[in-house]
């Protein structure tokens, strides 16, 4: 698929150069989801409006392309070729000075430089195209170079691929968790409060508190010990946890305090081994499961920030279990089973919505990997195991584990196609070291335990991120904001009788939210289903007379007649155990 | 009581240099719970085993003691009086630059630099004395100076009252926050993370989880909505709202991301006001009651730290309403009732823990507070009358205002019988402006509302100090950090059935502790008396085998014998209800 992305964007770049002969083309290579080509466009603005010419363009000077030839030049030769395009001449010497091939080719009547990798069937192959977006790039994303034109678009090898691939982007549009988040109103952006810093309106902070009680209630169900650490915390900690070297360009700068450095924390860890070391512990306590909501603070470039998926600062379920090598493996199957009871609540699929990542180190980057080859294969060992004995799918990486010891992740993509990850369980054989973490064994002599690092529903942020886009809205009862509607057929003459239903629902724990406006019944009607809520009650002289209601489920056609006490039972039963 | 207590201070000075001739005494007035003299002891170190000796002497001089003369001197006259005493010269010369009148006392065999203000009835009034502690101070409060010793001490006109205030000093060591907060393990702070940042253990964490779920429920039961906000913004943010000048000094410095300063919150109005910035809001929507759980960060000096009442980040239970004019009265007795209910759901008593203040601004200080006499005064009569109306005892304060409007104050005492702000209600007509907050009101035309900003339970950590102080540890039963223990007779042959009897108590809701040691029952129970648990159930072969149980209840000297599903509705009920 790379070869044929990457012609289509000479392509693109002939064509745009047939319409606009000042545009000089600069590089244009295949990504994940298609391609792009940058321009330097001088002082013309292309935007989705000329897309229509572009394609028109590419599809009439295909039709005279054969194959790409490719010629090995001279510098000087290339220098000649693209004497008008700087940005060639700027990766032209650089090839001459690194002492590299280049290379030339020509599909048709189009020269261009280029290293090759490109489709050998172009009248087949390249038919389905479509361009995709606009927008601006630094040259060689360096901010201090000019601002070029960069190009968007995809290619497949068949037209139903890039159909398909057209529906899941419109379809991708609609779920966007920014756009819903705003639709919804979850929650805003102030640019006086600064980037990458969400504020949650009452209904994203009503849902972030649902899955916050969730994850912390389950946890101390599952025997984790709950606690609360500083935010802050002196540089002191950070080196002696070893992060400040490792982590340092994900921190932000020093707070002073009394002539003492303090840091916002990147990672509670080091927090919650202090409160281990603060008291004596025997074999007999361990597994110690310390678990926390934390706040964290890790840069992010502004340009990789992105809604609730990527912040500057988000609120990870955190914990650390320090355990004994022995019960390191039942630990974290014991992880597992929280993680896959998470997903399964939230109605995700492994294999669909999410899947496993075995994250190793690297024995010979010392930088960057913490340096003890016999634990490292030991960890990834017990890791890969846990994983095996479970029968569940994964696939490894190299390079992606923490520099303390290797880690499971659970990968997640957003609906534009972009993997992150959303859990993580870490085996870390270097902190209780670092730490001098310790405890008395049987024989009543100190020993060394192991920690595993997780995090069972991840950075609420991020994971809420996931799930507007799951839902696309639609909450489940649980988590909803606003989980019954109930519109007065007359906002005089019924609001005193609604808000005496909404009464009797409060009390059952449901929220609820009457709309008392001036407008009509069909008018709020569509409010509410804009907004998504599960159940709307319209209620009028009848339905408050009497004890039968007319329910409008989300999603539902038909209108449901149910009594009164049914339906307050129905909806408490779906909040407490979580369904519907 | 001054008086006494001042001339007391005299009185130990002359009794220290007695003993110690080369002793320097530097100053010694009275305090709220007594006196303090601080004395330049050059190598000496006096103790508290010393107390006995000085007390004998200061009996012995005071014996030969009449009455305090006042003589007025020249400079000269008392540079010569105190040529040996390099404190005392250094504020002779200060009182001479300043013009000050200079005069001596010398009540007996003992001359003095003072300004007077002493008891005329020594031989009466100063005989229940008692010296308490000894520390170190800086001369003048500056770390520039020297470090002195400061003996505190304390002195009333009758023996009953000396009495009744050292069985108090007792009583409140016992139940000193931080030493209860280390016994029974709720907290505990770390060198490495630094002052006055406390880390919560599972039990302390396991409390104020309690507290905020407690709180943040009651306050959406009340119309309040709940959001989230993050705790740092960019110092523009600040600067808007007018803090930064006013507030500089308590907040920490700026932190720089991408050349943008961002801060640590000090207070979480600003993020309330952007939030409502985000949307609309007409005068139907009014009054929108904004509540968030905020930690915030605030600059104490390292000798302010005091255990959790002092501290340097906090979390609030903050609000802030934004009403109309004609709103805020029924808001502000709408938040006194929540403080009410607070309270005395907490089992906290006006009058006894805690009293109101009426907290007003000085129209003459215009660096302090907001320049606006009309709204000043506006704002004042609201608060009092809103106090008047209720029938609540309250004293007014001059020059404790917020800078942006008065405040009614809800102050308690800690053991020490130190008072502190513990919640706080703050009439608001600067920030509107500032923010230019705005509804549309029934003409369609902008207007601007006020602000009502208020704590309902203060800052956790603070309520948390007074509530251990409070409850000397016996927490009651809804917020004990393990309200049931269950002590198998045998660990043996016991353990099992008492872990089953826990599950069934778990599933119901409770925090249960099973203590598998293997010790003597009494021990256990012993050890279950000292963490003061509400109820503690020793379990053999007779209660694992019927369903009677003998139940232990904390503070009762006879066992309870009940069923054990009466046990469990019984303990349940209390939960839900707070009672117990």
């Amino acid at each position: 698929m790379d070869s044929i992305r990457h012609s289509c964007a000479h392509l693109l770049a002939a064509a745009v150069k047939q319409i606009w002969p000042h545009a000089k083309n600069a590089i244009g290579p295949s990504i994940e989801t298609g391609f792009y080509q940058d321009f330097d466009m001088g002082d013309t603005k292309v935007s989705e409006d000329d897309f229509g010419k572009i394609e028109e363009k590419m599809r009439q000077l295909l039709a005279s392309w054969n194959k790409f030839e490719i010629r090995e030049v001279t510098v000087e030769e290339a220098r000649k070729d693209f004497a008008d395009n700087p940005y060639k001449l700027e990766l032209i010497e650089e090839f001459g000075t690194q002492g590299k091939t280049i290379t030339e080719n020509n599909p048709g009547n189009f020269l261009d430089l280029c290293k090759g990798g490109h489709s050998d069937d172009l009248q087949n192959e390249l038919q389905h195209f479509k361009l995709l977006s606009v927008a601006g790039a630094y040259w060689r994303g360096n901010e201090k170079n000019k601002m070029l034109t960069r190009i968007y678009g995809t290619c497949f090898s068949t037209k139903k691929e890039l159909d398909d691939y057209i529906i899941m982007l419109e379809e991708a549009k609609k779920r966007d968790h920014k756009k819903l988040g705003k639709e919804l109103g979850l929650f805003v952006f102030s640019e006086t409060v600064g980037k990458g810093l969400p504020l949650w309106t009452p209904k994203g902070a009503s849902i972030r508190r649902e899955l916050e009680r969730f994850i912390v209630d389950e946890e101390l169900r599952r025997g984790y010990l709950h606690v609360m650490t500083p935010d802050i915390a002196s540089i002191e900690l950070y080196k002696k946890s070893g992060h400040y070297p490792y982590y340092k360009d994900s921190m932000y700068s020093p707070i002073v305090i009394d002539d003492e450095q303090y840091m916002l924390r990147p990672m509670s860890c080091p927090h919650h081994f202090e409160l281990y070391l603060s008291d004596k512990h025997s074999y007999k306590e361990l597994p110690i499961r310390y678990a926390e909501l934390a706040k964290l603070y890790r840069y992010e470039q502004s340009g990789e920030l992105m809604g609730l998926q990527r912040v500057r600062t988000f609120t990870l379920a955190d914990a650390h279990i320090v355990c004994r090598r022995d019960q390191a493996k039942d630990e974290i199957h014991g992880v597992l089973d929280l993680i896959d009871y998470v997903c399964s609540t939230l109605g995700l699929t492994q294999g669909i919505n999410y899947r496993y990542r075995l994250s190793l180190g690297d024995r010979a980057d010392e930088k960057k990997y913490f340096k003890d080859d016999r634990s490292w294969d030991e960890a990834e060992d017990v890791l890969r195991s846990v994983l095996q004995k479970r029968g569940s799918s994964f696939f490894e990486a190299a390079q992606e584990a923490a520099f303390y010891g290797p880690k499971i992740d659970i990968q997640m993509k957003n609906v534009n196609g972009k993997e992150d990850t959303a859990f993580t369980v870490q085996y870390d054989f270097v902190m209780p070291k670092r730490f001098a973490l310790s405890y008395i064994n049987e024989h009543g002599e100190s020993e060394e335990p192991v920690v595993v690092h997780r995090s069972s529903i991840g950075a609420i942020e991020r994971v809420m991120a996931f799930l507007i886009e799951h839902y696309a809205g639609a909450w489940p009862v649980w988590l909803a904001p606003i989980q019954v509607a109930i519109l007065p057929v007359s906002s005089e003459k019924h609001s005193e009788g609604a808000k005496n239903m909404a009464n009797e629902l409060k009390s059952a724990g449901v929220r609820v939210w009457v709309d008392e406006a001036d407008e009509t019944v069909g008018n709020k009607i569509r409010k509410a289903a804009t907004q998504k809520i599960p159940y709307v009650l319209v209620v009028g002289d009848k339905e408050l007379s009497g004890e039968d209601l007319m329910v409008r489920v989300r999603g539902k056609e038909q209108q449901e007649m149910i009594d009164k006490n049914s339906f307050i039972e129905r909806v408490k039963k779906e909040i407490v155990q979580r369904i519907g």
